[in-house]
């Protein structure tokens, strides 16, 4: 049984319009929320059971999070909810689509962005519509402009080394629920996968993803729950 | 604006059938789920808003709390999940209803029983099929075999005085989504009501009570959000 399943969130509104989401809080889809569902079932009917949960300050990956645990009977465990597990921050890209952004930086440019480990797109715009430097669930940090892959991966491990980690090591199961880019992070960490290969590794939506732990967190095992 | 609102969870389908529930964990019917969110909507739309969140281990409460945070926008904030918010245990009675309760014990009994202050009912057999002694989410607890609205106000005060009070010390403003009895207790040490009235105080579910404290958490002010 593994001790550490990742989940990302369901289909949201943006995916499905394939614009950039990072901070932006848009809910899942009615197909968004019946992967979650169907993720809990699966656990359930698998016997993969928890202790405690993590995930972000953003509506999809809670509101995953509950449906899965609700289709458990496992609504009961305890969930810390940190902005450090949040997506990547698009930056001036949230909100765009792939054809606005390629029409007002061009498609090497946007590819750049999208893959990169290192290069952030470009800042948010105070006063944007998508500005969330005032939101009150972020009152105690500031907001980044921008975000690369490289700059999650500096924000996520943090916060697994202080809140996650402690957690496993006692011998807790945890199920995070969370997002493609806190999610490469958290797999890139404990899989050791090189800066250039993890910014094209897929997580997919709805499908956990199951690690066997040793004690010391090395991965002894890593797979699809699904595929079991 | 109130600093802290209570409120009971939706219909659940034990709620419906007049049976004793307890600790035993029953769902909210589409009634139920129902109110929750439009619990969640009045409290928006009258801008009312919180802090941090304190609910039971029971799915009821769990599920109440979600619906009103989402259609809140508030899916993000802290949530602290405690036993000591359980709905009072009613021992031996769980899941009889009305009349299976007055055919086996006599009317006079049961109405001492739901009404006395006091007065525990009789004790959960080891083994029936609503002992809850096993289940995992009170591994770190003994599971009471039967509680008096007394028993449940002794387990309810410590939590209110150790986790909730110090937030709302804190200007914290706080939202408890929970059962009953529960709230009964809470209800009966902020508004000083005497042993003899608090057991016939109803609390309809999924309808926020308001209450306005001063520093000092004595009541300048209690309603029913709906009232205002």
């Amino acid at each position: 049984m593994p001790n550490l399943v990742l989940i990302r969130h369901g289909q949201s509104a943006w995916n499905l319009e394939n614009r950039f989401t990072g901070w932006w809080d848009v809910d899942v889809t009615a197909k968004g929320a019946a992967e979650a569902r169907a993720a809990g079932v699966l656990m359930r009917d698998k016997g993969v059971d928890f202790d405690c949960c993590f995930t972000s300050l953003q509506t999809r990956a809670i509101k995953t999070l509950n449906l899965a645990l609700e289709e458990m009977g496992r609504l009961w465990l305890p969930v810390e909810k940190d902005w450090r597990l949040n997506e990547r921050h698009y930056g001036g890209l949230t909100g765009l689509d792939k054809a606005e952004t390629a029409a007002k930086h061009g498609d090497a440019q946007v590819k750049i962005w999208r893959r990169s480990f290192d290069i952030p797109p470009p800042p948010m715009e105070p006063g944007s519509a998508y500005d969330l430097s005032n939101d009150r669930r972020y009152a105690a940090i500031t907001v980044p402009a921008a975000e690369s892959l490289k700059d999650t991966i500096e924000r996520v491990l943090p916060y697994w080394n202080e809140r996650i980690a402690p957690e496993l090591k006692k011998g807790k199961r945890v199920l995070i629920s969370a997002h493609g880019n806190s999610l490469r992070a958290l797999v890139k960490h404990l899989s050791n996968i090189p800066d250039d290969e993890i910014t094209s590794l897929e997580i997919p939506t709805g499908e956990p993803i199951a690690f066997h732990l040793n004690a010391d967190l090395s991965v002894t095992d890593r797979y699809y729950i699904c595929d079991r």
